[in-house]
């Protein structure tokens, strides 16, 4: 182990006592039913390293809901399969306005600001839908999930995925809120079915920063050094993440931790240092943004500690 | 000269000839009557190094409007006047809409988004003000442009000053509607005095890039290792400028270039390479978000030769 | 036949041969693909004056969609059902928007502006469905129609309801995301079977000018004298037809016609007269704003010839 | 004295009564701080019929400062000088936002909605001043309430227009504002000038009732038969009267009052019961709306006793 390794080690160690004793931690989300169950003391944060090293900290192996950090892999996963023409069906610009916002759909004509919006990401899904079945799709992404993460027991928590279905009204709305504009495909149920089911993939943080590591890596899996984007491919996802990654809350993100990044409601984020390390944190207590509190804290404090901002000379 | 410094040296000559052969420039902003006499065939690069290496090309020392790009460094001076109480003035957030937009000042009550958007660099420039005489607040904005950029023959351009007090509505009604909310503190006229002439300083790409050489450097000139700010304040300043420097393009300029920069309707843009370059070049025509054509054409190229995208490994 | 009943004959037959003659005529609604069938050069005109007397001319006894102007009826019977109640359910304010504008909603937290614009009549049809089966709740509505027209051979039709719910994603959108507020109580597909099976009503100019008699007089039928609502109520329906009943054309149609008036897609519209009339007008073709082009000319010319303005001394 | 004028002043007397006693009598406005002086108790009632008969109760003869009720004034001027070119400048639609709100201008390129919203009285106040100097316009739009009034009494309460002056900041942004988009056509300073003057003429309840009464009656005084306005341009003054009259309560005001009527912050508000009477009511104390709402009770309770609605048969 490297000294690096080690100074790595001990920060994420120090970072996962800090955060674990704090007592502010944000609002578990509760408009999905399943996720409230979620203790909202839980802490994990794992930080996979260029070299291979993983620096793991506090509950790194126990599952929670992606919910739209799966956006990040639909995204590669749509860019695969249909390249620039995604462009035509969704921005890539910040939407100035909540992850659930309706307003800027009607201004402009049905197009979603940037895949990371719900409204977004609900066309990307349809992109990815595009001609299969529902459940091929889900397949489709699911596999790719395990493969990036090289872990082949991440499942779907049905049990999120019914929940949302019963519940998810305004998704329910944005997407019917499209299709009216002919942004979306194929009929709406089906869009809507597979894109609740991919939010409600269960990884643990161990298998997210994995899962993160060609995105860091310019495209490429760094201990395989198997390629899955092109490195152009790679720094825009990134770019994206970084400018759109938290809805309206993306500027502060970029400000405090200066790294892309994409949260969930679920208390998940993954954020990616370039060239650096994969970094995957979990913490279920919500701001008023919808993102991860203790999450983003513990962040700014890896960034400033490791000396790992974009913006840093 | 360095090895580097020669491939710098080609690729900014190669870019320069490309650029200036381009046919499709963009449209030279006619709003205020002053700028739209510039020459929409000019074009300037200029690329200051970590090591002082200055790679130039083309209209490099023809003065031009630095415009907008001034709000980096009034964001900069009135940081240093109020430090974190300014975010109590302006947001940090994209506000997904036009430069000029009211909308958004509506329905947050009076704080505008970011201090890049025209309303917050009002809002910034109260800031500076505050307690002063328009005069004196100007000698300082002016007199901080020539120390950053060692050079003490940067002026303001009257003309185009005056042009702007004379139709400048759109900026006026701004600040009335700020005014209207208590969010600033100065006589309107006062205040707009101020805005119109930091953003009528004269400056050319040279000028520019040796301006931004502290927040390519972690807050320090590179030559002098004179300190300007903080490491902290530099990396959150460029975190800014990636987020919101290009009003509603913003995303596409993180996207395409990969770089924390800020634009300004006089056709400059300045660009930093974190650790790497201060960069600037001026394209008179602008696009349909009012940035640059050109000159982000140029800068897309310059990241891509040089693996400057901050989102690369 | 008094001297008043000549005067409105020949004014009604007069309007109507203009009408028909007329070759700008507006454009057949498109995006409920059974509406677009029908054929654009129809015209109907018929008003039932205080004293019973029918004056028709045109197409009278064609039966067209009556679309939104049903919204008047389940206004009127979910007032009866909840009384004042229904106000905390659904605003009583023109919108300033389109007639499926989903922004409003929005900024206001998922409460409609009007029981006219699309949201508005979803929510009431939400209060008269409330504790029934769709089934029953517009066996209703059919049955508060016949009794008002006094015809019992009033009847959906199906083929238009069932076109409106394949293709009416719009709607589908507009009612989810009242459901994600919580602002209706029962299945969405349940209330919106309801909202698109009466808006699918057929109905002849005769049947809904003889309708709309209890707004003329005072919530009674001035034939039978039997009472519907209370002169008050009457009232009230009139204010909100008269500052609503024709979407973002509400105040064009006020400062032209002077009436209280309800359009519909589907080309009728109903229009009141205070004490004097009941109308109805039926051009397929729609302006701008979604109103019957040519049926506002004819009210237009209408109110002027017989002095029936109710902003008229 | 004819028996109705008997019930009239029996009517006029029991609700000034009632409304002098009341308790809760809303706010009174401050943002103009020469407002913020009147007593909040004061209540004045007037009602002059269609026979010249005047029924007046409470505090009749205190001038107090008309505000917005002016804007039906001017324009009735601007129709005059213009005709329907007016509506090239300012539109007739309800705003469905407040009096001061600058987001719809910004939808729709500068042009206001209707001439009772702040900015649309902004542009009428410009089309009156075209071409004539502030103090010439001024002084026509004095006379013209004179006359009508048939008082030469009637001044402008230049301390209130002074204190606009210094504090009506979103005024000053909303003419910038149109200005840029190059609605307004004369110096923004002089068309406020005379805005504000306009806005601060102090009348009393007896003044405005009698400056009303063309309104009334077909566009003619009564008593003189002298004719202001033709019949059709007082049904349309009517209209917009009665769709924009009470900015973002208009539909409450048809609902609850059912007459055409004018509100000010001042607490006067002007309405007209076509072919019956032109009536003023005085109440300093406004609702959230902005507008007056004791005023507005006793015009809900006038309408009532003397079936004067112009919904009602």
């Amino acid at each position: 182990m490297t000294t690096d390794a080690d100074k790595l080690d001990s920060v994420v160690a120090a970072i996962a006592a800090e955060m674990t004793a704090r007592s502010e931690r944000g609002t578990v989300a509760d408009y999905i039913p399943e996720l409230a169950r979620v203790d909202a003391n839980s802490f994990g944060l794992v930080v996979v390293g260029a070299d291979g090293h993983v620096a793991a900290a506090g509950d790194t192996d126990v599952p929670f809901s992606v919910q739209s950090v799966s956006k990040v892999f639909t995204l590669t996963l749509a860019l695969g399969l249909v390249g620039d023409r995604l462009w035509q069906r969704v921005g890539r610009e910040p939407s100035g306005s909540p992850f659930n916002s309706i307003v800027q759909l009607e201004r402009e004509r049905g197009i979603p600001r940037n895949p990371f919006i719900n409204a977004g990401a609900i066309a990307v899904t349809d992109v990815i839908l595009s001609g299969h079945k529902p459940r091929e799709a889900l397949g489709e992404i699911v596999r790719f999930m395990r493969f990036l993460a090289d872990d082949s027991s991440i499942v779907i928590d049905d049990a999120v995925a019914a929940s949302e279905q019963r519940t998810g009204f305004r998704n329910i709305a944005l997407a019917n809120y499209m299709k009216s504009f002919g942004v979306l495909e194929n009929p709406v149920n089906y869009t809507l079915g597979v894109y609740f089911h991919h939010c409600a993939i269960a990884m643990t943080c161990r298998q997210l920063a994995m899962a993160g590591r060609f995105l860091a890596h310019d495209g490429k899996n760094p201990t395989t050094g198997l390629s899955v984007v092109s490195p152009e491919r790679a720094r825009r996802i990134n770019a994206v993440m970084l400018t759109c990654g938290h809805y309206d809350g993306s500027g502060e993100f970029a400000y405090r931790v200066g790294l892309p990044g994409k949260s969930g409601v679920g208390g998940g984020i993954m954020a990616i240092a370039p060239g650096k390390a994969s970094i995957a944190v979990w913490s279920p207590g919500l701001d008023t943004q919808g993102n991860p509190l203790v999450g983003q804290i513990a962040l700014e404090i890896l960034t400033k500690c490791m000396g790992w901002s974009i913006f840093a000379a």
